[in-house]
């Protein structure tokens, strides 16, 4: 493929932040954003060329949706299998199918992350509520069950100390398959988001470092402590899972970094994500823009952090106080456009930078 | 005014590249950007959440069009004063109607910067074809011919050098009220860009140096040269500009600079500017973003150039060669949109950074 021209159509599956992100990003290069949502006047939507509505497991109309762009990509990895497969008769899918399919699923996602050479907590699948006591005893206590699929920002997990609270996790989790896995007691946390090409170039921003709270990220800090150890290692495992994936786009890894130095790979996120939001403001080419260049064969941009930088997420409506932290001059603020403005639900982030 | 809050509308008059821009800055925000455009489908209209379509002189709409805003701007300053007027009476119109009035008559655009304490080339105003050659006398050889009202980027002009071209130039600018202007032999052209914001504080973006062909920029470079001895002068006009416009949003000035030194008022802008688009790349809060801060209340952001800029306009397909600007670190690229590429037309910009 040579590389899109402007006035090509990029299609975002996903409505909401990441989403919007995206299409301003598009928009800027020149590019008609088109939104596939599940809900009218979506964040996205309304900075987008066209918002198309209909639920995400609508094959034929993401089969409509995809028609009418050049290439279609996605804010968030529980797309439908059947949704994404719809769309990629019509239009190129990136990244792909596999990175997907890795993404949904913890057992694979775990798998996958050992077959790129990286460790992982111990695990062990579940499928009925026998196999978490069974499991329990293999992995050691705590453990924490998770569903399999469909796990996003803490939901969906529960913790297991003994055999008495089996039942409880079990339930807790909807009674699905799942995956137990040990307590990583890790020293702190550190994503790594990086793109890779069309062309098969890569380009990685800096370590971070997340805080997350209740399963949800407060705050990134860019670079990361202990960068000069922790990054060969990091940017190890991520050019093995890009290239394993034939992936097109940006990829964020988050990782556990043990209090002996070891990271243990926690997640793949197959797509633009809050950790890599710094980026934006303390980088030639944010995320957005890089994952934009990505799924068009344009040539990726500079990654190169050219300050340090502190992200923090603002949730319901600490977005009212804007104003006033727009008057830091070391404040960028970014905004979502939700409505209404949901206590926990993230509605925009500020990055502190230099 | 307290501040409007993310999630308010911000209205738009005008659907080219300016009201793209501003769109976007206003959706990173949270705001929601309306547009209103004579053409359906304009590059502003689609990173908007909504686009109106009238003509730029039906009142009725622009009135219906601010009802469902907060408050009101505009990308270009020949709004007609009847429906910056039916805007006003559904939302407040930032800036007012006072800066419209100076900028769509280049006879008052010149008194008024001599009202602001600026030297502006010799002129006198023409309303018959007798005028320009009696006004030849007072100005000196050569003039220009230059229409009142609603010129742009070069358009309504003509030269005069003689008596023998006075009736050709008042047949070129189409026989309209106009002024006739001493060519002005300056050694370079710079301007500048600042914001006012709705409590009177003021943010100055550096003077910047540009290149005009055929009346229409070409380049902008930041900062521009002699800047510790051109700044004062300039700021001093721009700050009495606006204090006497009681002006709020971002505002450029246009000067000629003289072979000794002295700057001249070529045109006010009551607008973001094309030699401001550097700020997007070069500063912590860019010239759409500054604006938007302004008409919604927020406290300006910081206008400190925090490197060396040098900004150039693409034009007609021009912008089909993005990929390989793209490819460059240096540059970052901007592409408007526009449908078709028409030959001559601005269709986009890349600002080298450092």
């Amino acid at each position: 493929m040579s590389a899109l021209p402007p006035g090509s159509v990029i299609g975002v599956l996903g409505g909401g932040q990441l989403g919007r992100m995206l299409a301003e990003a598009a928009g800027r290069l020149g590019f008609d954003g088109h939104v596939f949502s599940d809900r009218a006047d979506s964040p996205a939507g309304r900075v987008a060329a066209k918002e198309f509505v209909a639920p995400y497991d609508d094959a034929a109309a993401a089969r409509a949706f995809a028609a009418g762009c050049d290439v279609v990509t996605f804010e968030f990895e529980n797309v439908p299998a059947a949704t994404a497969a719809a769309a990629a008769e019509r239009a190129p899918v990136r990244p792909g199918p596999r990175a997907l399919d890795v993404a949904q699923d913890r057992v694979r996602e775990k798998e996958f992350a050992r077959a790129c050479g990286a460790e992982t907590a111990t695990f062990a699948p579940v499928g009925s509520k026998a196999d978490i006591a069974d499991g329990l005893g293999r992995v050691g206590a705590p453990a924490i069950l998770k569903s399999r699929r469909e796990g996003y920002d803490g939901k969906g997990q529960a913790k297991v100390e003994t055999g008495a609270d089996v039942h409880a996790a079990w339930r807790a989790i909807g009674e699905t398959p799942a995956i137990l896995e040990a307590f990583a007691a890790f020293a702190f946390e550190v994503s790594l988001v990086a793109a890779r090409g069309f062309d098969g170039s890569l380009a990685f921003y800096d370590l971070v470092e997340n805080d997350h709270a209740g399963g949800v990220l407060r705050e990134t800090r860019a670079p990361a402590r202990d960068l000069d150890s922790l990054t060969p290692p990091a940017r190890a495992v991520m050019t093995t899972a890009l290239e394993k994936l034939d992936y097109v786009g940006v990829l964020a890894i988050e990782f556990f970094v043990m209090p002996d130095g070891r990271l243990l790979v926690n997640e793949f996120a197959p797509r633009v994500h809050n950790s890599g939001h710094w980026t934006q403001d303390a980088t030639a080419c944010g995320q957005f823009e890089q994952h934009i260049r990505a799924v068009a064969g344009w040539p990726l941009g500079d990654p190169a952090r050219t300050a340090d930088a502190v992200m923090t997420n603002l949730f319901g409506d600490d977005v009212l106080d804007a104003p006033r932290l727009a008057a830091d001059p070391a404040n960028r603020v970014h905004v979502y456009g939700k409505r209404p403005l949901r206590e926990g639900r993230k509605t925009g982030h500020v990055t502190r930078v230099g």
